[in-house]
């Protein structure tokens, strides 16, 4: 793989230039961060479809839970061109002015075909891939997945060719003359927190619950 | 405004139709929560494009900022067919078979065309929703948007018409066998905090930090 992506007509920032990313480890890092993707599917009479799912990233392939899109990609033998967009929320910015106001954020947009994959094999990687993904160590505790959970479980994979993030951190950008008006401007810093985990209902309370989801830490 | 919307063939759910939500009020909790969209169009030769952006309920419409879809929207007085979709992140889901691992989520999904905003009126109003969206009590602390600015800023709305939620809460659902499993099970709730407000560099040490910066809640 590249140490960054090329950047094309599609990826090519014509807004806030200054925010565009091709760097492959800062992709990475945001993609593996995000537990959600959308993944963006051209329907019948050219209907866009966005649809939040679940993914992982394995190597230079996004694999993603693909129920809706692999309803009209079935027979597509070319692949179906998705755009899969992620995004992450850091901060919001309050500028001194209305119009400078923004939020600090992550997110990356992926162009490509997404292909359906068969191979069992595979989708066991995949899952393995996503379970890993939600909280490490999870995959060795629970109950792999049995042939007729693999065949009823519909992933998809996009090979990650045509690919930019788009990333604002730091301060508020005012423009020079609203520096001095007596307005507080600044940083709100947000973040995603776990709180303590709540054994399900039915859970055996003599099993204990495993370090990985006590200590859980984004 | 109806209290709840019409299912349609595009918002019918096929699978997990006991997530479905056509509650107005739910769907609205939802859009007003969430900070980001993801607005889906069709670009040319069917490739589709999926871009986050803020965005901002005011009534039965939403507004979001929209400079990479106002380019092609120009000229389409039909308006531009979308998808805007929007999702928050409520908890992993570990149960004692990978195959039913999830997540909690609520995500909204809205079908429609979408329109450029150019009378300043309602520009305002949409520049003042977003603004007191991102927190209460800004709008009149902020210098408020000129005439200059106003013409360089890019909104589009979309009425509410077709819109859908996918809402997954609660427990773990485990197939009957795996109950028995010595398996840990349960949920790791998530949720987006706000740390405290860091002033920006050149803001005068002077001017105090506002409460509502200050207490900022999600």
């Amino acid at each position: 793989m590249p140490e960054s992506f090329p950047v094309t007509d599609r990826t090519r920032l014509l807004r806030e230039a200054n925010r565009a990313v091709y760097d492959r480890d800062v992709i990475c890092r945001i993609l593996d961060e995000a537990f959600v993707c959308h993944v963006g599917f051209t329907g019948p009479d050219n209907q866009p479809f966005v649809i939040p799912t679940m993914f992982a990233r394995v190597a230079d392939h996004l694999y993603f839970h693909g129920s809706a899109a692999s309803r009209m990609l079935r027979g597509l033998s070319s692949g179906l061109p998705v755009c899969i967009t992620v995004s992450l929320t850091d901060g919001l910015v309050l500028a001194r002015s209305v119009f400078n106001h923004s939020m600090n954020y992550r997110s990356v947009v992926a162009f490509g075909y997404a292909q359906v994959i068969d191979e069992p094999a595979e989708k066991l990687a995949a899952l393995q891939a996503f379970t890993e993904k939600l909280i490490p160590g999870r995959w060795n505790d629970a109950r792999q997945p049995n042939e007729k959970e693999l065949k009823a479980t519909s992933i998809l994979k996009l090979p990650l060719t045509e690919v930019s993030a788009k990333v604002r951190t730091g301060d508020v950008e005012d423009d020079a003359d609203d520096y001095a008006l007596p307005v507080w401007a600044g940083v709100i810093p947000l973040r995603l927190v776990a709180d303590a985990p709540l054994p399900d209902s039915r859970c055996d309370p003599a099993i204990p619950t495993p370090a990985y989801a006590t200590n859980y830490k984004r």
